[in-house]
Formats: structure tokens, C-alpha cells, sequence
């Protein structure tokens, strides 16, 4: 459909010359098939390696709000994640989550050792079919982003006391099989596109879902030695806030990727105008919930809490990420402002659950998630509470069952968790033998 | 006038087929109008994202450079001014800024919370009125990012001693209506562009005002305990200095933004060369100033000091913003050299004059804004040293007069400095209770 | 050649409107010549400030590998190195380097400080000579930052001992004539181009160069006092590994613009086609080397080891530059893998040797880069080995000897290495009288 309709463009172009030769004020002339095929790619790859440079936000933020002694194990993994999911997305994912015959179809099922998934080199336009409305190469590019944002995820709930190996083979089912079939529902013109679900970058089919195997792995991992005793939750700071912060910050700038990208076209003047209204909306919603947490950690603790701020940016961002588009700047601020509320209630909350969540991610991710997927219908008409409670139902359950049965074949298998000891002592010497900060004494 | 300019293009595009329609060679097709629409959005939109990505670029640098005891503090002012300039700019700044019928006032004049600053959603092309030469939606986040920077620039200047609250509700004046209302003097078609003025991104009407606001403050904050002592400057070291070369990357970085997007249109050959002029010129007034302040500290001092280094790259491309298009590479060195050069006699200058700047921001983006503002007059036929003096003089006594009542209001009514013990303890500890290494000792 | 292939699809727009007007299906419309020359400016613009990231990512890498009192000395060498090669590659090297009367020829020649290398301001396209097929300013801001990257390479394997001077005259020479010397008998259109030598985005032109002029560095300099004892090798652990990560994950970001950018054309499908073939190649590339790595540091030495999968990462990078288009996904990820291998076999190589690499440059940039060369003949068939290896050593000798005649002349006249109480007492306070980090107590 979409592809037709883009094409419909082209035709106008060739069109145009019969509505008037002279320099006489015309209304526009639309971009020709080659330029939106172009721009639409191009949409895509800036969006993607926006997207790309979130996996070193997470890993800032996750470095930065770990312990000294477990900062190279968070290191390792959070690049390791990546790579893991760029290269079974490929190999399994990507193919499974659009396996209806979208315009990629081709391309996907001749196999992914041959032409594979990318168009031929120096491709051209020989016939309709190859010819879409963007290459297969940048939507694969960006499509493969999601995948790897999603697994970044899960890491920073489980940070100080899983097991590297245990922690990898998970990110490799979840990027390879529970990522991809439940965006195939959505994305890939499922069952819930079909019920009229709207989820424009992912509150629910990535956020949620990254948020929902975090929690699954929390609750069958327990929480790190300490942090729960005599009823009292014991903090445990970060050992570098300027990492964390940066990582909120490189986050904050991918997000434009995310949520921009999202449109999915960049070639006509409404697309590149929505763009646009998506970007502004996803930087006040961030700005909002930034503010909601500030202001709201100075009320309660007479103190603002910068790890408070910082997550609450974030579930702005995720707040905004089910609908970017519809809302005006008003309400994206709102949007988003309610999402840092939530998480200066909801991380003392799961802390009262004994729920150990290092990073804040749950609340950020799964409980800012659901609350911006509910929120699409006070700014889009399309939207039935009904359906999007519905999907956030069948995703949460999907995904909490698919998790949890990895994690507990995980544990029965290798055990998922260190030794007390090498808790005790520090991934990074028990585990890998290396200090991320060798020469810094601990205080 | 541009919109109507940009329009003949398209006119032009339409007539072009008269001109021949075999496999001659031709001399040019102009894109489309909507393709020029496109282009253009599509720059600030990148533009946006780039100088987006200096705010974290001043995070990190002032982070750097304060003393590990306010680290967290110089974090959350960071993210919180940026956070409450994107709500109040779009509130009340960005409709300040263009009060006088600009291309967007349709969309500016409808009010904040309808429609308003944005596009509606899937925009067509409707009439003419409606269909400018870029999105609003991307002028808008564009715009924003500017008055966001100009809040940047003051935070770290006043570092170490400034209470939180009414450095943010000075950042909230500052963006709503301090900024915009000089701003619209020149980018809104005021009387400073009407003598003539020229500022191509901002020397003046951004880095100046953010360094004359935070001049201002601190003459009235006064200068740290200890940094003066028996009539010498103690020296007060960075706790992070690769923190903060990593903020000066990334605001050389955003800087090609912040510069190139200021040509305000990419889609035709001129425009698009213009850019790239754009982005030669800053990135070798940046290298000019590095290396001026590399090569003076070797000689004054006998040895380099990196810190002056990153703010004479930074100083070098303040000097460049005036006028980042006319100039040859040659004259862009030259004029980025003499920013460093600046800074190098401005600091010690300044610890003179007993203001105690902490991060040099003063050197940097007023007076290496001035001289930027300046040299205009040397590379652009067009200038008039007088009407460049005479705008600096009116923006500096405006920022100054309107600065100066706000911090003395603020002052008055809920003090502006942290207690004596609260500054020796470090603001971290004593406002905040939160240390951002907590685990790295102090020497 | 290029140029006149380009301005053909210009002619076929304006030829289209004959083959019909109606609403027809019609196979695709060529952007329009204004719309391919600024989308090709664009994807120099983009590439070159990603590109110019990387410069930011050595920094981190190289500060982050480097023990904590010798950072300062490489935060002042990464920042000046990049300037000095911006302000001589275009003072000499632009101009050495594309000598033969390339598309740029009249702006070369006109001299630097005129007109120079950049087109005029506002420029048209008054005649066919002067409209090529991006604009000048583009590509000179593009060649500029991988000049630079060359420079980059060098200063991680001789850091903390290397005179802050000497090396950055070597800088110069290596910016100015080295550098751009050999590149253009391969992209200057010189005698390797005619012999069929193929590298694409330059894992030999800029990587193995930059990799050669730093071991004949480290084999002139000798290794650091205390680094080979008894026949055994001492390990020096990085000071900060989050910082390494960080300037890892920089790296590969920017890379999307090193090997994406290099297809120098983004205005028809099928080079926006390629483009985004390249971004995914080089994607998984990366990946391949860090789990490479991963895997091969589990099994021998049963630690998975961070600094070798960050190292693993890049040299997968490097062996994908060199032919980042032609490659299945299956076959980039096997290409990035096998650098992963070298980098872990090759560093206690070097080790072995004696050769002492700070932060394992010569693995990354010159081992995976000749791989890389080579590898190019697995998946592109007009690849011939005997033309990659000629290439491969052509340029290795060259570049040895020049490099090798720089660094014995800077040795005779002013000595390369610090003194061995500077380097005990590390380069920061012996040199530059400044810490990077000052209140951190070393353990």
C-alpha cells in the first residue's frame, strides 16, 4: 500500500509540466521516485546509526551506576550484547519478523548467506518489484538497531551478580526469536497490527519488552547481596555519575533517531514534516519528564536526585515513543512529565518489591512503556484503550513466559548467577581479572 | 523575500523541459520544490541534532573542569538548564523571537497548546501560505537548540558556588525571554538587522549574551572561597580533564551544525556549497585557536597546558560563528588563532580583575564573541565595523541591564550563593547528598 | 569518468516527460543534476563529521589505555594532532594529493590563500566546468578527516614516552606530504589506481600507513622503561576502561561515515543502494571482530578480556574498509572475524618481539588492514592478489622509509623520548606540570 502510494508521486512529477510551463506560482512539485526512494533511505540510515549510538549510551549509563568493581563486566557485555544481536538478527531475527510477504520478502527469503537481505550491488530499477520505496540494506540497518536497543535493555537490571556467558545466550534467543516474532506482530503486519494496535517507535515492542525479560531475570536471579536488610533497602551509589549522565545524553540524541526514523519516509512534505513534529516532541517529552523528576525529587527529598533526572529523561523519551507524531508540544511535555513521575515512584516501589533493578530500567523501560502506549489514545483518535491494553497484555505475557522459560533452562543448565564470593569481591577481578579503574584507590 | 526566492525555483524546474528534451548535456536541473522543502528541513533537523549534542558537550566540559566535589551539581544543572530552556523557549521564547510576520507566525500566533509552533500532522501543500521553504517543526527544534546553548554558556562560569534553584529560575528567564528578545533584533527581522548587522550564527547574539549573563553573575557572586589570596590566584585544578576533552570534541562536533545550519537552506548547488564552505571554515578556526594556544603556553609557560589548548579550539570557533561562509580556510585559521591567542591572555587577565570564571567560559564565548563580531568586517564587503560595534554595544548593554535585575532579584529574595561550609564541603555532598565518584579517594 | 556519468542521469529527467505523461506506472524518475550533486555533498558532509568523531574516539581509546599519569600528555596529543592536520593537509597535502587534474583541478591550483580549495560563496553553475559532482568544500572536509585518522593511528602505539614535540612533527610531515603522497597513487588517480589496486575506503591507504609510520616509530623509540623484564612482559594496565569503551563505540559510529561516505555518491538508487550495503557490512563487521575476540580470549585464556574485544572490534572495522560494499552480511561478519583473531594472536606477538604497542595499533590498523587489502579478492572478482600484495608492499616500504627518515632526523636533532625520570614520574607532571585526574589517589 505504502509502496503504491509513493509511487503515485512519480507520476505527478511527469504529470506537472501539463499545469503550467511559465514561471507562474505553483503550489509545489513533488520530489521524483528516485529523490523519495533516496531520502527515504537516507531517513534510515542516519536514523540507524542515531539509533547504533545508543548502544554506547547504555553502556555509559549502565557503567556509571554500577560499583567500581563490576564496571568492566558491564562494559563487556553491553558490547558483546551488540554485537550479538547484529549478528543473530541477521542470521535468524530479521527474517522472522517480517515473514509475510512485505516488500522485503525477496530480498529476505532467497537466504542469508546469498544476495541475502541487501539488494545487489550497484542495484538499479529494472523492474517494479525490486524497486521499493527505500533500500533493503538501510530499513535492515535500521530494523537491526531495535533488535540491539532491545537487549541493551535487559542488561543494566541484571548488572553485579549474572554470569557473563548465561547473560550472552540469553541476548542471543532474545534477538534472534522473542524480539522479532512479537514485532512481526505489530510490525510486521501481524495479529495486533491487524486489531488496530498503534505503536509508532516502540514503547511496547521494544521498550516493554527489553523491560518485561529485565524483570523476568530479576525475579528468578534475586537481588545482589545486601542491598535488602532488616526490611531496610541499602543504597548502593553508582561509582561514576559524569558516565551516567553522558549515557543519558548519548540516549537522548539516538532517541531523535528512533522516534524520527520511525516515520519511515522523509521524501514527501508531510513526511519530512512529521519528521520534524517528531523530533520536537521527542526532545520536550525528555525535557518534561527531566523537569517532573527534578522538581519532584526536590519536593519528597528536599534533595534532587541526579540519577532521578536522569532516568526520568529517559522515560519521558520512552513515554513519547508509542505516539511522537499526533501530540502537540503541550502535551508531549505532559507525556512525558508523567513518565518521570513514575520513576521517582516506581524505583522505591520495586525496592519495597525486593525487586533489584541497578539501573532503574524496569521503571523506565516496561512501567513508562506501558503508560506511553496507554497515552497514545489521548492524543491519536485511531487508538481503542481496549486494543492497546490488549497488546500490552498478549506482548507482556509473551515475552515474560518466553524469558522466563530461557532463563530458567539458563539456570538449571550453567546457573545464572556468580558466586557469593566473586559478588562479594567484584565481577571484574573474580570474573575477568581486569579493573576498569586499576589505579584508583576505592574509598 | 526567501520563501519567494526559493519558490522560483520550482517555477523553474517546471519550464525546464522547453529547454531540450534529447540527451543533450545541460547545465543543470534545479531539484524540485519539495525536494528544496526536504533539504532544507532535512538540515536543521541535522543541524538541530548536532548542536543538541553540545549540551552534553558542556556537560562534560564543565564537569571536567570543576573540582570532584561539585561534579554532581555542575551534572544536574546541566541537564535540568537544557530540559527547562526546550519547555520555556517553546512556551514563550520561540513566539518572542518572531513577533513580525515571519513565515511561521500563522503557526506561532495560533497558540501554544492548538496546533500551534507545529505543523499539523501530514501536512500537504495545500496553499501557498501555508507551504515555506522548511518545516516549521525543524525550524522550531533548530532554533531551540540555540537558546538552549546561550543557557550552556553560564553555567560554567558560575560553577562551585551557585545554588541550584535560582541558577535554574536565571536559566528560565534567560530562554524565555532574555535570548529571544535580542535574538529577534537580528533573526527576527529587527532593527539590528535592519542597520545591517551581521552575526551569521551567533558570535554575538548567542556566545556573548551567554558570556555577558555569565559575566554578570559572576560580579555578583563574587569569586570562590580561597581563589584569591594575598593577592594571588591559587590555582583550582579540573578533577577530569579527559572529561573534559571529550566535551570539547563533542562541541567541535556540534559545532558544524550549529555553523552550517545557519546557511538555513541545502537545497540547491549554492546553498549546499555554502555548507560545505561552512563546515571547512569552523573546523579550521577550531584547529587555528588549538594550535595558537598550544604554541603560546609553550612559549609563555615553557609548557602546554591542555585546558587552555580546549578553549582555544573553543574560542576559535566562537570566533568563526560571526562569519563562518565568506571567509577563505586561510582567513578562518587566522581568525580561529586569534581566539586562542585571546584566551590565553583573557584567563590570567580576568583572575586579575579578581572574576573568578571557573571553566573560562567568559574568555571564551564574550570575548573571542566580541572579536568574532569583529572580524566579519574583514572577510564580508557587506559589513560596517561601526553597525558591528554598535550591535555588540546594544546586545552587551541589554544582556548586562537585564541579567544584572534578575540575579539581584534573585539574590535578594532567596540568596544566590551556597553557605560558606556548604561550598568548602562541596555542593555535592551538602545539597545534593550524592557524590559522583563515591568511591574514588581524594588526594 | 565519474562526472560525466552523473550529469547523464540529468539528461534522462529531462528527457522523461516524453515517455508519458499520464497517471501511468512509470519504473522510476532520476533525481534531478541539482538534487544528485547536493545529495552527494551531503553524504561528504555527514560522512566527514562522523568521520571528524573519530578523532574523539582516539582520544578516549588512547586516554582510557594509557596508565593514569601519562593521560593529560595524550588528551594534548590527540587534540593538536588533529589540528595540525587539518591546517597542513590543506596548506600542502589536499594539493599533493590530487595533482592530475581531478574535477577540483582550477580551485586546487588558484593557490591556497585565494579562492583556493574551496568553490566561491553562493556559488551557480555558470558553466559545465565548475558544476561537477559535489561540491568542493565537501570533499575537501571529507579527504581532511582521513588524513587526520592517519595521524590519529600513530599516537596510541608510542604513547607514554614520546616528546610531546617531536611527535607532532612528525604529525606535519605525515599530514603534509606522506600521507597524501601515497594516497594519490591510489585515490589521487596515480600508478596503484592504474595497476587495479582496490581499497575501497583505505585499510591500507589510511590504515596500515598510519600503522606503519607507528612501528617504525616504536622500533626507533624502544619500548617503555620496565615493559619487557627478564624475558617476560610486564602487563601496564589501562588507567580507565570505560573511556576505552567509550572511544571504541565512537570509533565504529564514525566509521558508518569513513566506509559509507566512500562510496563518494548518494544520488541515485543505486548508489543510496550501496551506501546502506556498506553501513550493514560494516556493522556486522565490527561485530564479527568483538566475538571473535571474545570467544578466542575465553577459550585461551579462559577471561574473556575487555581491551581485546574493544581491539577486536576495530580491526574488524579496519579489514572491512578496504571492501565494505561487495561482501554478503555472512561474508563481512567472517572478514570482521578473522581481524578479531589477528588482533589476539598478534598483540603478544608484538609482545614478543619487544615491540612495544601502548594501546595495540599495530594489530588493529596495519595487521587486520593488510588482511583487509587482501580479503578484498574473496568477494569482489576484479580484485587480482598480486595487485592487492603489490600495493600492500609498495605502500609499506614507502611509508617506512619516509616515516623511518622523519623519526631519525627528529631523534638527531632533538631526541624523541622523554628522560627516564619524566617517563617514571610520567609524562603529565614532567612535561606538562598538569593531572588529569588530580584528586583520584593512585592505588
Amino acid at each position: 500500500m505504502k509502496l503504491a502510494s509513493k509511487l503515485g508521486l512519480a507520476s505527478a512529477l511527469v504529470a506537472l509540466p501539463s499545469l503550467g510551463l511559465a514561471q507562474d506560482a505553483v503550489p509545489g512539485v513533488d520530489a521524483s521516485s528516485d529523490t523519495i526512494f533516496i531520502l527515504n533511505s537516507l531517513l534510515f540510515l542516519v536514523g540507524g546509526f542515531l539509533v547504533f549510538w545508543m548502544a554506547a549510551g547504555f553502556a555509559m549509563l549502565e557503567a556509571g551506576l554500577v560499583r567500581g568493581k563490576n564496571v568492566t563486566m558491564q562494559l563487556i557485555k553491553n558490547i558483546s550484547l551488540f554485537s550479538l544481536a547484529a549478528i543473530f538478527y541477521y542470521l535468524i531475527g530479521y527474517n522472522l519478523m517480517y515473514p509475510l510477504g512485505t516488500w522485503s520478502v525477496d530480498g529476505v527469503l532467497s537466504g542469508v548467506w546469498g544476495v541475502g537481505v541487501l539488494e545487489a550491488v550497484g542495484v538499479g530499477r529494472d523492474g517494479a518489484d525490486d524497486y521499493g520505496y527505500a533500500s533493503t540494506g538501510s530499513d535492515f540497518f535500521f530494523q537491526l538497531m531495535f533488535c540491539a536497543t532491545t537487549a541493551s535493555i535487559v542488561s543494566g537490571t541484571l548488572a553485579e551478580r549474572i554470569k557473563l556467558w548465561p547473560f550472552l545466550i540469553f541476548t542471543i534467543v532474545l534477538t534472534a526469536v522473542i524480539y522479532p516474532l512479537q514485532a512481526s506482530w505489530k510490525w510486521g503486519g501481524g495479529f495486533l497490527d491487524a486489531a488496530g494496535f498503534l505503536d509508532f517507535a516502540g514503547s511496547t515492542v521494544v521498550h516493554s519488552v527489553g523491560g518485561w525479560a529485565a524483570l523476568t531475570g530479576a525475579l528468578i536471579l534475586g537481588p545482589r547481596i545486601g542491598k535488602y536488610k532488616d526490611g531496610k533497602t541499602v543504597p548502593m551509589p553508582g561509582s561514576n555519575l559524569t558516565l551516567a549522565t553522558l549515557g543519558t545524553f548519548i540516549l537522548w540524541l539516538g532517541w531523535f533517531g528512533f522516534n524520527g526514523g520511525s516515520q519511515l519516509a522523509m521524501g514527501t512534505v508531510g513526511d519530512v514534516a512529521d519528521v520534524s513534529r517528531i523530533f520536537a516532541n521527542t526532545n520536550t517529552a525528555a525535557a518534561g519528564g527531566a523537569i517532573a523528576a527534578l522538581i519532584l525529587t526536590q519536593i519528597m527529598y528536599k534533595k534532587p536526585d541526579l540519577t532521578m533526572v536522569l532516568n526520568g529523561a529517559l522515560a519521558g523519551l520512552v513515554s513519547i515513543t508509542a505516539e511522537p507524531l499526533t501530540p502537540t508540544l503541550g502535551a508531549a511535555t505532559l507525556i512525558g512529565a508523567v513518565g518521570g513521575v513514575i520513576v521517582v515512584f516506581a524505583v522505591p516501589m520495586l525496592d519495597r518489591m525486593k525487586i533489584d533493578d541497578v539501573v532503574g530500567a524496569i521503571p523506565v523501560h516496561l512501567i513508562a512503556g506501558i503508560w506511553g502506549t496507554i497515552a497514545v489514545v489521548f492524543t491519536n483518535s485511531d487508538a481503542s484503550l481496549g486494543t492497546q491494553i490488549y497488546a500490552i497484555v498478549v506482548v507482556g505475557i509473551f515475552t515474560v513466559v518466553a524469558s522466563g522459560v530461557v532463563w530458567f533452562i539458563l539456570n538449571a543448565i550453567m546457573g545464572l548467577r556468580v558466586d557469593e564470593e566473586a559478588e562479594i569481591t567484584g565481577l571484574d577481578m573474580a570474573e575477568l581479572g581486569m579493573e576498569a579503574y586499576p589505579e584508583f584507590s576505592k574509598g
